[in-house]
């Protein structure tokens, strides 16, 4: 058992094996409904994968791997009735499919499962395991909520986006790894650089999406182009591009965006030209190397053991690759 | 520092020194707002007065003590959003206030918090009050689960309502006890007994509550007589009326049930007489009482200080007076 995707299968099997309905049935069918979605399941392989370059027994991390993948659902199941969204990987949300109550109660159910899941582990690392799992939790409750305030806001900085989608996202893929070197008895130093890789390969992750939002090829980005533009969402690209234009560059995009009744395609294709011109491409390109090449330098310092560390290393180019 | 009176002006003094607001405010404001709503304050003084039994030094009981009162005003701030409640404490709900968003968020934020508060022992006693709290936690979601499901059905027996209450009231202030007990350093047996005080003391409470809706003085119940009547909720009373009623004692209640255009003081007066007909009254003072004697026997059997014994008794007989 030496690479990611055994990890990866390795979680699956035990996801598989996990009870989530008992009575009453109508608050854990939901738990398990999403649980049964699918997803790549990277968190609790980062965790596998963290504290298997520390030690060989992987087996005390599972459990706390089960509660970043169930903490992590439990985001994906409250932010979707937050975000009135109906469909989640091609199946109807919890909140569409039975109700908002439903949907509101089997999270926090989901919530108090993830925390019995991270707490099955060996008491001497209880504390630290715990401590770092609610300051990630709350983090990641913080971006949400940055989130959803940048959408009624009109002076988000770029600074604050990265704020947002480092507590957003990146926090939980650095935690998952981090909880992984705990459990595998790595000292302070190295379970911080390996924190480091995650938290900038989570940054990356987050601006690549945004990037291939854009400039991506459909068929490899898996959604459809140009959604982050006609909703006028506050991407890294449209923010920076706001801050940068000027003149007549300034104004064509302010009327795009104010615009109430227009084409897709030709906003899409018209603000793709005005990030063009602004080099907002190029400016997105190098920040996501920027944050690549921080994660690989942490990652390289890291006192683990070299396969895994190379392993690591394979993944966060597969994380970027659909933009290489 | 010996009554429960004191514990609960300790709980008032600390909780005033938390500072629950730090940014995104958005997030945090809802919940410094809640937790300055007020109320009793009972499930952290329990818990300091479990401690309190077995040890002098309650400080180590303060920070999990804050933890369940954090716990309890989150399940009511999205217990408010579930049964669309517009009021708490005669003031607006979160949900009202802010919108659901807001309150979804911020109470995942607070049950979170809740559990860094928990945290926030000696790692000795770590696991064994997380386990509780969590075990506790969703406890507390099955039994609102319940609540919500048994509002929709037409099959719910006298244990059904019995094991809901249970759970959605009665085990929290059994866990509030059983958390101070396990900080006190009490062994199994002890904190168990107090555990079952506290399960009973709970029951009998609800039980007490369904029946001054219908025999109370709206004087010292403190809100409206007849609320549960009007919207046939299936309180102790209701259930067991449906089940002993015949004849046209059973249809006059039934036509009472589906009356959708009615006069609620009239109504209220014909199902209570139709409660009196069927003795309703007396089975229902015979059930608290069961549950309230249940209480002091397991609370007489505590190895303890005594003088916190005969406050808990104290308190115990306060918690009911309003019947007696």
């Amino acid at each position: 058992m030496h690479t990611i995707s055994d990890f990866q299968n390795v979680v699956e099997s035990e996801l598989s094996k996990q009870e989530f309905v008992v009575e009453p049935q109508g608050l854990y069918q939901p738990i398990e409904y999403v649980m049964s979605m699918g997803g790549k399941r990277i968190r609790p392989t980062l965790c596998l994968a963290g504290c298997y370059l520390f030690i060989d027994d992987i087996s005390k991390a599972i459990k706390p791997s089960l509660a970043l993948e169930i903490f992590h659902n439990f985001t994906l199941l409250h932010d979707d009735i937050m975000d009135n969204a109906d469909v989640r990987r091609n199946q109807p949300t919890v909140h569409k499919k039975w109700d908002n109550n439903t949907a509101i109660l089997s999270g926090d159910a989901m919530l108090i499962k993830a925390y019995q899941y991270a707490a099955g582990i060996d008491e001497k690392y209880l504390k630290d395991v715990l401590n770092l799992f609610s300051q990630t939790a709350i983090e990641v409750c913080e971006g949400q909520q940055y989130d959803m305030e940048f959408e009624l806001r009109d002076d988000v900085t770029v600074d604050d986006y990265l704020t947002m989608i480092r507590l957003k996202t990146a926090v939980l893929l650095a935690a998952s790894l981090k909880t992984g070197a705990i459990i595998g008895g790595a000292d302070t130093k190295n379970a911080d650089l390996l924190y480091d890789f995650g938290v900038n390969i989570g940054l990356a992750f987050q601006l690549q999406d945004d990037f291939l939002d854009v400039y991506g090829d459909i068929k490899t980005f898996g959604k459809a182009i140009g959604g982050d533009i006609v909703a006028n969402k506050k991407t890294f690209l449209l923010i920076n591009a706001l801050q940068m234009a000027s003149g007549t560059v300034k104004s064509d995009l302010q009327t795009w965006i104010d615009a109430k009744d227009f084409n897709a395609e030709e906003k899409i294709e018209a603000v793709r030209n005005i990030y063009n011109t602004l080099k907002i491409d190029t400016l997105a390109k190098e920040k996501m190397n920027f944050y690549f090449n921080q994660a690989i330098s942490a990652l390289n310092q890291i006192n683990g053991r070299e396969s895994m560390k190379e392993e690591l290393q394979k993944f966060a180019f597969q994380l970027i690759e659909r933009s290489r």
